[in-house]
C-alpha cells in the first residue's frame, strides 16, 4: 500500500519535469528569460514587483499570477500596463498551494511570449511545496520579510537551497522588530552557501534597484538553452 | 489518467479522516481538549503560545510541534516545562507542507495525553494545506498577523472559514505599517461571517489575556464527545 503511493508520487514529479522541460523550450524558443518568485503569503513579492517593473527601460517584461483564489494581485500588475495572466489554483484538489509545471502551461497561451525579454511567474504564497516545483524557469528567487522571524532557513531549508536569490524584503521595519539580521543572513548562508542575497524595502523603495538591475542582467544575457 | 489520480486523493481523504477520528476518540477519552493552531510562516505562532502558556493557571498544557525541519520551537515550549513533541515532516514527501491525522497520531505516545486538560498543536506555517486535514482537534485557530497585507482571507479563503478564531497579530507594529485594519476585519467576515476575532500584540501582550482566557474556556468546558 505505502509503496504503491510512493510509486505514484514519483510518477507525478516525473510528469512535472517532463512538462516543464516543455515549458522550458517554449521559453527558449520565444526567447524569453523566466523567473520563478517564491516566498510565504505576505512577503510582499506583488509589492516588489510593482516597484521593479515601473522602471525595466527596455526590458519588456510579463506577468503570471499564482493564487488559491481570485485576481487581486493580477489587477495589480495590468494597471501598470504590464501583459499579465492569472492562474486560480482553487479549481483544483481543495486549492493547490504551489504552481506546477501543467499550470504554467495551460496559462502560456494567454501571454505574448514572443513580444517578452522577461516573464515573471509569482507563485502561490508558501514556503514548502512551491520548491518541489519545476515550471520550466530559468532562475528562482525568494523573498522573506524581516517580520518572518530569523528561523525561516533552518525550518525552510528546501526554498532557500532552491533558489539563486534570496530577497529580505521590509527592512524599513527593522528599527520596531527584535530581529538580528545578522543571524538571519547567517542563517541563510548556513543552508545555501554563497547564494547571492539582496536587503530591500518595497515600500520605501530602499533596495530595488539592485532587485531590478538582476531581472535586466537575467533577462539580457547570453541564452544558452536548456 | 485523471479519474485515477482523484481517485486516490479521495482515499487518502477519507483515511485521514478515520485517524482523526480515532485520535479525537484518544483526546475524548484523556479528557484533553485540543487546538489546532495555524498561520503562515512567521505569523507568530510560537511566541503567542509562549505567552499564552505562562499564565494558564490551573490547566494543564502540551503542545505537539509541526514544522518542515527541526525542533526550534519545540526547545521554546520545552523551556516553559511544558510537555512538548515535535513533527518533523521533512522526512516525507519532500517536506510535507502540513499536518495529517496519522502524523499527529504516531506523535501521541510522547505526551502525557492523560495528565493534560489542553494540548495545542502548532501546526507546520502554511496558509493552505493545514486547513484541508483534520487531526482529531475540537477547535482551530488561526494566526494572521497585520504584516501579511489585508488580501489574505480573499486568497486563502478555505483556511480562514476553516478556523474557529481568528487571530490578529503583531498589532503593534499598525503605526509602521500601511496596513488597514477594518479592511482586514471586513475580508474576514466577508469569507467566514460571524467568526470570533482577536486583536494582539504577542511581542508587546497586548491582547494576549483574551487569548488565554479562549483557551482556559476551551479547556475547561463541559465535553460532548465526537
Amino acid at each position: 500500500m505505502h509503496r504503491t503511493r510512493v510509486r505514484v508520487v514519483r510518477d507525478a514529479l516525473d510528469a512535472n519535469d517532463t512538462i516543464a522541460a516543455a515549458n522550458r523550450q517554449d521559453f527558449d524558443r520565444a526567447g524569453v528569460t523566466v523567473v520563478n518568485l517564491m516566498s510565504s503569503p505576505g512577503a510582499g513579492k506583488t509589492t516588489l514587483l510593482e516597484r521593479c517593473l515601473e522602471g525595466l527601460d527596455g526590458v519588456r517584461a510579463g506577468v503570471l499570477e499564482g493564487d488559491v483564489r481570485g485576481s487581486l494581485d493580477a489587477e495589480r500588475i495590468a494597471a501598470l500596463h504590464v501583459p499579465v495572466a492569472q492562474i486560480e489554483t482553487g479549481a483544483g484538489f481543495g486549492g493547490e498551494c504551489h504552481l506546477d509545471a501543467n499550470m504554467v502551461r495551460s496559462a502560456l497561451p494567454s501571454l505574448p511570449l514572443h513580444e517578452l525579454d522577461l516573464l515573471v511567474i509569482e507563485n502561490v504564497g508558501n514556503l514548502v511545496c512551491p520548491a518541489e516545483f519545476r515550471v520550466g524557469e530559468d532562475f528562482r528567487a525568494m523573498v522573506v520579510s524581516v517580520t518572518e522571524g530569523e528561523d525561516k532557513p533552518l525550518k525552510y531549508p528546501l526554498m532557500f537551497r532552491a533558489c539563486d536569490l534570496v530577497i529580505v524584503n521590509k527592512v524599513d521595519l527593522l528599527p520596531h522588530l527584535d530581529f538580528d539580521l545578522d543571524k538571519l543572513l547567517s542563517h541563510v548562508e548556513a543552508v545555501h552557501p554563497g547564494v547571492e542575497r539582496m536587503l530591500v524595502s518595497a515600500r520605501t523603495g530602499e533596495g530595488v534597484d539592485e532587485v531590478r538591475d538582476w531581472l535586466v542582467q537575467a533577462a539580457t544575457r547570453e541564452r544558452v538553452p536548456a
